[in-house]
C-alpha cells in the first residue's frame, strides 16, 4: 500500500456527524437543508432524452465552460479557455494543488483556521503544507499582513477560503490588496493565491475582496454545491489563466476523464437563467437575522458570519471542543462540530451550521447555551464517563 | 508547476477525434451510440424531487454498494464494504493505482496493448510502469505465462483489460486460472491483479475468466460507460477486499468527496432492475455478426473481436498507423485510431469500433480497404503533402 495512504486520518468531521440520531438537532451540517429548484433538472432531462449522456470533452462542455467564465468575467479569465468543468470543488481544488506544485521543492500555505481537506490533500501528493493561522483575538479576521510575512523562500501557493468555512468571516477588499501588493513587491518566481469560493452566494457583507481581480497569478475553485443546495451533484470549476488551465485539464482527464454530462447540463441551465445562482441567497439573508438574535440570547462569545452558513461560539476556558461536541451529542443530542476538527487554532471552539429551520437553531442553541453554563459541567464529565 | 503534469503530452486518440468532420464515418469512438434507457433517470428525478442531490457517504449510498456487490457475488467481495463507487472507472482505477502502490518502491505491470490511461496515471503518481506485450504473431491473445514471466521483484500489481480495449481479446479461464497459479507459486509479499472489466457485458465466447473468483489479490474496476450506454454519467465502482476498500475510500474522499448522487441512483436503478446491466447486449451481438461479415469481405487481417465494441485491422507492411489514419480521414472521411495510440505493440495496426449503423461500418470498411488495397497509395502521399 501507499504510505502517504495509510498515513491519512479519518474524517474528525465525519466521526462526530456519524453520532447523530434521528432525534438530534444537526447543527454539523455543511451542506444546505434547502431542495435544489427542479427546473435546473427538467432542462438536463431534456437533453438526455434527446442526446443520450455521451461524455463531453475533458474540460467539460463548451457551451457551460464559456458561460462560467462569461458570469463571472474575471480579468485574462473571461473566455471558455479559462475554465476546467470539474467533479465538484473538491477535484477542483485537489487538481489545481496537483498542477500547481511541484512536491520536490514546493510548500503550500494554508490560510488557518481552515477546512481539513487541503492538508490532507497536500498530503496524499507529498508536498509540504504548513498554516499560517489568522489571530483567535481578532477572531480570526484575515490579517494580509501576517500571511504576507508568512510566505517563505519555498512557498509556491497560498489557498485562502473566502468566505471562509469554519470561521465565516470574509476577506476585505483592502486586506486583499494589501495581500496582492506584498506578493508583488515580493518578485522572483510568482506566488500562486488559490481562492476557494465555494461561499460566494452567501455573503452579508459589502465589503468583498475577488482576488482574481486583484491579483493575476490567482487561480479561484467554486461549484454549485452551497449556492444551489446541489452538494451531491459534484459540478465544480477551475478558473485560472490559460497557461495553468492547459496543464491542470491533463491532471483532469486523467483522474476523472469529464465531469458528469448531466450534472453539467444542470449547470448549464444555472448560468443561462439570470440570478439562478442567487436563488436561495434571500433565504440565507433572511435566517442570518434570527440567527444572531439567538446567538445573542446565549450570551456567549459568538462570531457573527460575514459569509457562509457557519457561525462558531467560544466554549468556556479549557474546555476541549472534541470533548464538548461529545457532550452535547449524549446529553443534549445536539451536533455540532468541535474547532479541533480545523486544526489547533480553532480548539476551544464549535462550529455551528445554521441551515435548519430557525426554531430548530434556537433550541439548538439554548441547549448549548444550558450545557456552556451549566456550573457543574466539568465535574459531571466524571459521572458521564462512569455511566451516571 | 509539477513536472509529472508538463511532462504528460495529450491524448493521441483526442488529437486523431478531433479532426472529424460532420460528414465523417467515425470508426474512433470509444463510447457507444446507444440511447441509454431512460427508465434509470426517471427513477432518479423521483428520488431528487424528493430529497435533493445531498452527499452520500464517501463510499457511495449503502445500497447501491451493497446492490453492485450482490449483483457480481465475487468471492470475499460480496458485501457493501467491498465496493467503492467512483467517478467512472476511470478515477476507479486511479483510485486503485494510487491507493496500491508505493511510488518509492512499487512497479505497475501494465498487459499490452493497453489503452494509454494507466501509464499516464502512474506517470503522474511518480510510479514506475513497464509494459509486457502480448503476442502480434498471436494476435495479442492474452499469454499467462509471458505476463507471469514478466513480473519482477518490484512489482505490485498487474493490470489486465479484458475484454480488452484496444484488442478485443478477452481472457480465458484457463489462461486466468495459469496467471493466478503462477503468482501464488510466486510466494512473499503477494502481486496484486487488477482487472479492468469495464467492457464485462460485451463479451462474445462463454471461455472467460473473471479474476476475482480465481484468485483472491484482486482488485476490480468497472462502470456503467459501456453497458448502459452512460459514458457520461460517471458512475464506476471499484471491488475488492475490504482491508484495501478502506484505504481506497480515503484517497476516493479527498479526490472527489463522493460520486454524483443523482448518477448514484441512476445506478440504484440499473442494480436493482432484473437484467438491466445486460439491456443492450443483444444488440452488440447482433451487430458483431454483421461486422464479421463487413470485415471478411475486405479481405484484410483482422482480429475478431470475443469483446467489447472494438475490431482491430492489419495494415500493409511498412505503413505506419498514424499517417494512415490521418490519409483515412484527409481522404477518405474515416476516423480511425491508429494503432501507435496504444503502444508500440500496436504499430502498423488500426482500432476501429463498431457503435455506428451496420451501413456506416460496412462503408467505413469498404473505404479503408480501398485505401489499403491502393496500390499507388504510397507515392501518392507526396502529393497529398504538397496540396496534391
Amino acid at each position: 500500500m501507499n504510505p502517504r495512504v495509510a498515513a491519512i486520518s479519518a474524517s474528525l468531521i465525519r466521526e462526530v456527524s456519524s453520532k447523530k440520531k434521528s432525534s438530534s438537532i444537526d447543527l454539523g451540517l455543511g451542506e444546505p437543508s434547502l431542495l435544489p429548484n427542479r427546473e435546473h433538472f427538467d432542462a438536463a432531462m431534456r437533453y438526455v432524452a434527446q442526446h443520450g449522456v455521451k461524455y463531453t470533452p475533458n474540460a467539460g462542455d463548451h457551451a457551460l465552460r464559456a458561460a462560467i467564465a462569461r458570469h463571472y468575467a474575471y480579468p485574462n479569465m473571461a473566455t471558455a479557455e479559462n475554465v476546467c468543468v470539474t467533479v465538484g470543488s473538491q477535484e477542483a481544488m485537489y487538481v489545481a494543488i496537483k498542477t500547481l506544485l511541484d512536491p520536490s521543492r514546493d510548500e503550500l500555505l494554508i490560510v488557518e483556521p481552515a477546512f481539513p481537506s487541503y492538508q490532507k490533500m497536500a498530503a496524499l501528493e507529498g508536498i509540504t503544507a504548513r498554516g499560517v493561522v489568522m489571530r483567535e483575538d481578532a477572531d480570526f479576521g484575515f490579517d494580509a499582513e501576517r500571511i504576507a510575512a508568512a510566505v517563505g523562500e519555498r512557498t509556491r501557493a497560498v489557498v485562502i477560503c473566502s468566505p471562509c468555512n469554519p470561521t465565516a468571516r470574509v476577506l476585505s477588499l483592502g486586506e486583499g490588496k494589501k495581500l496582492a501588493h506584498a506578493l508583488e513587491r515580493r518578485g522572483g518566481e510568482p506566488v500562486w493565491l488559490i481562492h476557494d469560493e465555494i461561499y460566494r452566494e452567501q455573503i452579508f457583507t459589502g465589503d468583498v475582496a475577488e482576488l482574481a481581480r486583484i491579483y493575476p497569478h490567482t487561480i479561484v475553485t467554486n461549484s454549485l454545491s452551497k449556492s444551489n443546495a446541489l452538494t451531491g451533484l459534484r459540478l465544480g470549476w477551475i478558473l485560472a489563466p490559460h497557461a495553468f488551465i492547459t496543464q491542470a485539464i491533463k491532471v483532469h482527464a486523467w483522474l476523472a476523464s469529464c465531469a458528469d454530462t448531466f450534472a453539467q447540463r444542470v449547470a448549464l441551465h444555472v448560468f443561462e437563467t439570470e440570478g439562478a445562482l442567487q436563488e436561495h441567497a434571500p433565504w440565507y439573508r433572511e435566517h442570518r437575522a434570527t440567527l444572531i438574535d439567538a446567538l445573542e440570547r446565549t450570551g456567549l462569545h459568538y462570531i457573527a458570519p460575514e459569509g457562509t452558513f457557519y457561525a462558531c461560539i467560544r466554549l468556556s476556558d479549557g474546555l476541549a471542543s472534541h470533548d464538548a461536541a461529545h457532550e452535547l451529542i449524549e446529553r443534549y443530542d445536539v451536533v455540532a462540530i468541535p474547532g479541533i476538527a480545523f486544526g489547533e487554532a480553532m480548539e476551544g471552539w464549535l462550529r455551528l451550521s445554521w441551515v435548519s429551520s430557525p426554531d430548530r437553531i434556537a433550541t439548538g442553541l439554548e441547549r448549548i447555551s444550558e450545557f456552556l453554563h451549566a456550573p457543574a459541567r466539568a465535574s459531571e464529565k466524571g459521572k458521564l464517563l462512569s455511566g451516571g
